[in-house]
């Protein structure tokens, strides 16, 4: 048994110090060191393939460069249409915004801006959108399944997001609940006003699969936990489970849904390796992932 | 202002009785009589659509039939690929079982049981998945969408579940990652085992956004968020906005997920009506849903 | 094994009904199940002190008879000053209120509105409370421990709350941190005009441990947790531990307070018995326990 | 309306910058930035009195000299009896233990150990509680309020913790529910024995008030809420409300407890001030508070 030691705070302090002093606490600051080290393991593991799997309006909050950077060490990346859409309404130019002070929805909506608990954004950014999927649909129209399509997305817009990311450094993308979401919306949209495209539903289940079947270790990162944990957690079954594991969440395990389970449920399913090496952080990601990836830097 | 009743508590009495007796209350208890309020008017309203959205392992805790109950008041329904597997395991007469004490994952990987929260499964449900699909190829390898697919299956499957019950009184059911499932592990071993089947990505939101489009009015039953709480919302849009909404939740709001955003954050999206009558319920949805069902029946 | 058996919702359902459907389900609702049958055995088995600790607002919620049909079954009662306070003052006439609609801090403070989340209390109550202790000063000046006071005030003030039945009844009635309280403010105005009393601050730990100490067996119901759990659990080291055991919480246990600990964590400190039946209820106590209390009526 | 700014994270980071960088995030990201900055505010504002409230097991998870950090910035210094304990055990030469992997309770109950979350302490501390109290008991005696005596406890025992640092200090350091802890058993073990000491349940009221009363501008700095938040709350409506806040909880504001209201809530009960600089972090305070206190150090 490890004594607690009562964390110290200097001047000037790097957060590789901080976290380094967590690591003898208990709570959730210990566990935020343990992520920092379980993080930097699965890092610099060579035969570790990392599956990271990010739900949450994460983009919207600030979060893009931090995907980004875990995206860089990840062999898969799993997320939301959402974050993808918000993404890429950064990439076309539009931003989103901080709430200073409390304004009723109803005159958020009078002013065409949409709320997501303290972010907003207008509702404009539909427009660059629209134009951006007329624009390009001749050369979008030809893919077949999401990952296909998200990859040439990035490699169609501007800037260095995470759609752009992913296409130009050929990581793999999956979003099994890609119509659930903006660009969603934009297919629907050309598919309503009678244009043709056909994405398959099931077709991307290949190739994760495939990675995780042939890797020799894996690692998964989740934020969040909802259909990107999931989808990598199903796919993990195929590789006898996972070797390393973050989780952050702030969601409860009591009402059983997959967001909130620890991560060591995940045994009982094969999803995770008995012997494995996992945390589960009870923390809002915007302040957890920051911290933790600052300390390996 | 209304003075806060002190709830009584009487012998036999009625679930009907006890709701009644929480209008008089503050906190969760005026809320789930506000729900029930609510879920009677949107009930009864005739011009009301209702959509009910369902996330969470609300098949293997017991909700089959309370779902049941609420798909056959609804005009759409969906929820993720967990719960419709879930229920064709039953279906095909495989069960769930309350985990009674507390047993190691590394004890019931061992004893091939998966678990979820406090409920068990055995893993050899798998196999009675893999016949159904496998005896039944031919009819589902057709289907071009994945409400059609869901529908064949309920077709195909024994019993009285879900997916039966959407099946033979054609009501619509969507599930946009479908794909994240076992269901999804299916087509997937089908496909890697050379059978063909193609279905659409994108193709069901052209009927879900129609159905909002055209209805009057338009109900929003939400347990648990997620995607089927997202591509609801998301049609919604096209309505002008939901006049009711009923969501029982126990995420938080602070972290951004659509799971924890109260409804009348869907107020500035257009997506809830500013004068439309709306509850968030925090709660366990096994809790909260029978006890509301039960006081409208 | 238990199988898990799908909820069926009827019409006209009594509460008892419903729970006993419950049984049949994991998650939340079996807890519920579990709760109601460890209350009826705890107060069906006469060997058995039942020891009852209240925190949270749940007299402005409208528990107040819950509570005190629970103290009726007890031999113990532990609260907060506040619960106290509010019963004293609907004990003096006034009430809460239902806040209807989000009216702003600011607005309520103006028109001397004191809210509590979703109920409202008007600042006018003091003069009445003021009122009540000028006029029985000379009465409760004698006191010298917090049970004597509390028995004094409930058998001075009319009404038929939560004070009132203690006194009548001679209930041991503990607050250890009656000072935190409107109530404290009261006594604390008497002092700063140059009146005396003098209360002893840990006179009543020997009476709650004695309870302990000479039981048979005991049990415990937590609504919250917070010090009427803890100065509760403390005494229970003394009797061996508890038998039976309900807690009702919303609080997490990674932070580490006492309010969020699961009772069986109770057992490493010998508070709980290890062959005791105990379940931890993640629900809002204004709807569990009602729904609890009434399944068993 | 300020623009989302996407967080950087650089190598050999420090903390203020790190959270300099979250300042342009959303979420709880933002709170941790606002948090730092209101903190630095209230620190150099010369004519304002901070009230630090800390409730739940802060000195068990590593905390101890983070509290003692933030008490020599504050004037008033509120915590639980639980806390104190704690400390006056470390200050008596024992420690507390992170538990690394699970161990069932039964188990650790007979190895003597005492769990808090992922925390252990040895059941024999309470020898040299009992040895402390025993050698010291006729200075401890002639106490007769709660602040007199936690200020003897600190000047009687050895090392630099929190109780000593008060006492050294001469920081108010009040416990409104000493009764509630290890400290208290040692006094009910002395009065149980025949002892005696006369302690004062409201005598500290008049001094936390009169600093309320007397300061110009107030600061508030909530860990966990509960009786410590409460108690410098109900005194700040003598000092027309604070004008700086941040609170630290995971607890939630549905149930209506103090712990999980937020800060604003104390402007309709004249707690808070109107136009005052308040932030609610939601967020393990282990993982927070480190987190803002390196930022302004």
């Amino acid at each position: 048994m490890k004594e607690v030691k009562s964390i110290k705070v200097k001047e000037e302090m790097k957060v590789k110090e901080l976290v380094s002093e967590m690591s003898g606490m208990g709570f959730g600051a210990g566990k935020i060191a343990k992520a920092s080290s379980i993080l930097k393991e699965m890092v610099t593991d060579k035969e570790c393939k990392i599956f990271l799997g990010v739900a949450g309006a994460m983009v919207p909050a600030g979060m893009k460069q931090v995907i980004i950077d875990l995206i860089n060490k990840s062999e898969v990346f799993v997320t939301t249409g959402a974050n993808l859409t918000h993404d890429l309404i950064e990439s076309l130019g539009d931003h989103h915004y901080i709430m200073d002070k409390p304004v009723s929805d109803e005159e958020l909506n009078k002013q065409g801006l949409d709320r997501i608990y303290n972010v907003l954004m207008k509702n404009s950014v539909y427009e660059k959108l629209e134009q951006f999927f007329e624009r390009n649909w001749e050369k979008l129209k030809t893919c077949t399944n999401i990952k296909e399509l998200l990859w040439k997305i990035g490699e169609l817009c501007p800037g260095n997001g995470i759609l752009k990311t992913c296409s130009d450094k050929q990581i793999p993308i999956f979003c099994p609940a890609l119509a659930d979401s903006g660009i969603g919306l934009m297919i629907w949209g050309r598919l309503a006003s009678g244009k043709q495209i056909s994405i398959d539903a099931f077709f991307d289940m290949k190739e994760i699969i495939d990675i995780a079947w042939t890797s020799k270790k894996n690692g998964v990162i989740y934020i969040g936990g909802g259909t990107p944990k999931n989808f990598i957690q199903q796919s993990l079954q195929f590789a006898k489970g996972a070797n390393y594991g973050i989780q952050i969440t702030t969601d409860r395990q009591e009402p059983g849904g997959s967001s909130g389970a620890p991560l060591v449920e995940g045994i009982s399913w094969g999803k995770m390796k008995n012997d494995g090496k996992f945390v589960d952080v009870f923390c809002d990601a915007t302040i957890a992932m920051p911290l933790i990836l600052a300390s390996i830097k």
